[in-house]
């Protein structure tokens, strides 16, 4: 797919970074001599901040992938003979190409189904409960994951958080959460980012940033200390201790700074909001899913996808998902201009099949 | 050990980064949509210029780190019953945590000791053929690593390559050189890139710049396309493939844009040069090894290192290495006003100890 | 579950060993001297008979457990990275503990559903051209797997086998078979071993022994003589390769000896026939699958299950299912007067439902 | 090496098994149905009698092979990124093809040098020192294995023992005991069971019956029952958990009934120290090391070993050791006449050297 002279709603990964962000990174470039391998000023600073924002003490790994983020995470919460529960749509169990079996020695992502992107809590319990039932014949369940916001573009709201931390307490297993779109779930939600994590329950975070404005940067941040101390020799052993942390770090710093992360991630959500509205109006468009975050999934009448992209949009298609719906991802950066030429591509186009 | 106001001879990951490199990366950021996961024009751009610096067909990996370029390259050149022949010092063996052995699933690291930080020809081709005698029993000679330059910061010259590689081929075993500081080396050897690789029968290059110039940026060049299909899969899997990989790729141009690398290991190199002179002309002191890159490893009287140290620079002393010698380390940004300040302060303490 | 007294039908591993096969053992124990790990005369004659039934070259590995045959065979056929095809209900999906994940570096068992414990033709070919198809971010299809016979106790008739070897080959993937009851399901066939096997495209097969009356052997059979070398190291390393490997070499020679693997499992298969039979008479007693091998599933009325445990009888009821069938499995060595009391007893507790 | 109509020494595995346990294998194989993986009587009787020889409470596993015990018992006592520290020439890590690196995930061997096959107590402590204190960038300390009796035929005392237990304790970390001839070195110490291992601070033992009269039969003794549940999920996932397992057990209920086990030991070790004396008797034989076990190291002039192969006597020569000694290893069923065969053949081709 070209990605010149192009609109692109493909992915909020396709996305430059933030100007903060970026200059940041040149400051950090140009201050001197620092240790190396985490012992840096940025690194604390990252951390003291994010106790600030979570409201707790925790500890936290800057690491530069969403897939490293959660590999790892997963990898201290599971033996190799666990089971990891998701939802089959999740960004661990499609398309990590087996990052978390190959972190934790094997272990096995059980998949639990359910609406809208989201895991089904009865069908959750059942599954746990069934899981790990022949003793050392099976696999042991292990950990939940959810993903917040979803890869539906919906969120786990408060209640559907603590009813999940609920049910992984009553059968005596962890709770971690995929937060590569966090930001754009707590500009959703409106909580404290507390209230839908460690008050929740969650023991450990994927704390995203790269989707969301950084160059390359997430944080593990972990609630329960007693995790910590593997999670640095898990870290280094897999490769992403960064010798030059700073440069994760003062990513990461500029992010959190003047509450970054949630501005560019209101824009986002705000560009598919407004995206949502104006194709709702269209008669003939219907989405698959509500509009939480800043992914939508529109229903086109056949044929009208490739008629926007050839208007010069970028976007998977229903070729893509071998589905008759497309996926468009709003990002921080998204310009309400480009939105409006979408809707009134789409408009014309959906018109034109009448 | 305290960054500030010092001196850093640490390692040369304590910089920053290179001015240029920090240019490409605002640029990259600023320039609208790209496709993720290496689809984009700076990641295509950066094999081209590989192609020609190294004279041939290649293919490379951009990642962010050297314990993930090396652990990647060697897993797979061998399976998980093989041996991975390397110096005791070498980074993978020393300082990686059992990064190799998680990568590949626990294959056997076999230290070939030699002087000056380099295998010895004849421990190496014994070696080789004791392991795996036993068939079944043993784990099976797989690959042999050297590392270029050295952890003494020696070179392996140009004729030392060719016979390694020579026996690596006569026990039909592969050959992987982990280039972390390979722009140093080629700098002190003075040869094409491609006649201490390819044409000397290496088939993997952990080509870094990370230590040299960039923030985190490392390429896996492969001369052997045979071994590229299976690397995709493994980086994905170790979550070492970026999303907005622009930004590793866009490094890494600026790096080999009008040879930045070898310039940048040039100055490394001539400042260590530089330091070796001053610190000889001190009667009293040595030099653990001969200073063929851009680490060199002083024995002072005992005293003098932590009154250096009192001074402001900071170094990696006697302690640290549980032996009587210390190690100094400079880089691409590396000040001749700091270096010779070191050699006044090392001249002034040593005189203080007669 | 106590096993004194009672008669046991629950699985045919509660089953001591054939005489023939303890007479074998007493034999080589007797034997003097025997060069160990596998280069004993013993193993050297399993393999030319194994040569001479599945009439082509081949080469057998002994192990001692289905779970050890199962997962050292996918783990040579498969990368970390692949994919695993199997049905949800195989005992590599259920039964294992993850072995196959473990012998494979974290490989990923991909589901594919069908009626009466085989996978679903259509399912599978679909299956296959999804997997894999988001290139480096998903799992690489690389082999099925099939039971033969099934968990449910049933056949993949000839035709099956090549449809789904014709599927696998079309894909580029291989095929391996899980022979756990591999006598079971030729005697139910009455076809030629190779018939079923390599003529049919199968590539390796775990050629079970222990259910049909060795104490615990097994032999792994590689049609495609690639992939033994490989199979001869993880073998070792996974600890199966046997000092004294003429114990389960003596196994498995007198079980091919003279039919007694046929002989045995035709009894087996004779006995579930007329259990099966048996039951169908019983007015309101069905059969969840048709009976093809060693095993079935009979439906009695409420509380019908609890009443024949209680006449003496052992088997999987209800609730170890979660489901309203129980489990029945004969052997080599049932007796019909048991089954004949079975029959009579669920008869009786039937009728009293009335 | 052929082994008809030779006296074999090449080792203690080309022996068949003692006939109490082949008389136990018969009775258990026709004593009707068990419940299978552990479920049976023979199995509870087993870890009972243990209980009784070792004086405390413990729980015991039953498997198949040595290399099995090894590698599960040190797959609980490390993690991934932990080092292993044993002797170079230890089974687990010149033996067994990489087992321990597979079963923990990756972890390290660490090798300790000694004499006579035994770690020296000074190495073992600097070296346990060093391991990890590079923090994150090391693998860090884990267990210390010792092999008892050892590969050179040595044990270690009960000093020795609790001195390395000292040193374990001291370091935080655990200790294993390789006992593959653990019968051999308690009849050749004459201790308590309990005094060599849990009471020196031994915490898991592989205890060894294979080598000593079993067919294939090894028991994992845990002391620390903290160890004892995830062990049992390793067994299982590594496909050693045998369904009939009371063949296992079976085996190991004979081996321990009326000092068998010490019977079998002690019959060993005094024909290796019959050979011993015989051999030292010649003028111009010497012994590589003491003869504390069953395995002896003679050191014969040259041409010496190929004649007594010519005489009919099979062991490891100098060729096999590329080391000027051979190895000759007595086992539970050897027999006088062929010892005082052997040291006739080696006096009379030692007098012709002369």
């Amino acid at each position: 797919m070209k990605s010149d002279n192009v609109v692109n709603f493909c992915s909020d990964n396709v996305t430059g970074a933030s100007p903060e962000i970026i200059e940041a990174l040149t400051q950090a470039a140009s201050q001197g001599s620092a240790m190396p391998y985490g012992a840096d000023p940025w690194t604390d600073r990252v951390e003291a901040k994010l106790k600030e924002i979570f409201e707790t003490d925790l500890v936290a790994f800057p690491v530069a992938t969403g897939t490293a983020a959660n590999a790892l995470a997963l990898s201290v919460m599971t033996p190799p003979f666990g089971a990891v529960f998701c939802h089959p749509h999740s960004h661990i169990n499609a398309d990590e190409c087996g990052a978390p079996e190959f972190y934790s020695g094997g272990a096995k992502l059980v998949t639990v189904d359910g609406e809208r992107g989201k895991m089904d809590l009865k069908i959750l319990d059942e599954t746990i409960g069934q899981t790990g039932a022949l003793g050392v014949h099976s696999v042991q369940p292990a950990v939940v994951t959810l993903t917040q916001a979803s890869e539906a573009g919906t969120v786990y709201h408060l209640d559907e958080v603590g009813q999940i931390a609920e049910i992984a307490k009553r059968h005596g297993i962890g709770l971690h959460m995929d937060g590569a779109r966090f930001g754009n779930a707590i500009a959703s939600i409106g909580c404290a980012p507390a209230d839908v994590t460690w008050r929740a329950g969650v023991e450990m975070l994927s704390f995203g940033a790269t989707k969301n404005g950084a160059m390359a940067a997430e944080a593990v941040i972990i609630f329960n200390p007693d995790l910590a101390r593997e999670f640095a020799f898990r870290r280094k052993r897999g490769g992403h201790l960064f010798s030059k942390s700073r440069f994760l770090s003062a990513q990461l710093e500029a992010y959190l700074a003047d509450d970054l992360w949630l501005r560019n991630a209101t824009h986002a959500n705000n560009g598919a909001t407004r995206l949502a509205e104006g194709l709702l109006k269209i008669d003939g468009v219907t989405l698959l899913h509500p509009v939480e975050a800043n992914e939508l999934f529109p229903i086109f009448p056949a044929g009208v996808s490739k008629a926007i992209q050839a208007d010069g949009f970028a976007f998977y298609d229903e070729a893509a998902f071998q589905a008759p719906f497309v996926r468009l991802v709003t990002a921080f950066n998204t310009q309400d201009a480009d939105i409006d030429a979408f809707i009134k591509s789409a408009t014309r186009h959906v018109a034109a099949t009448k």
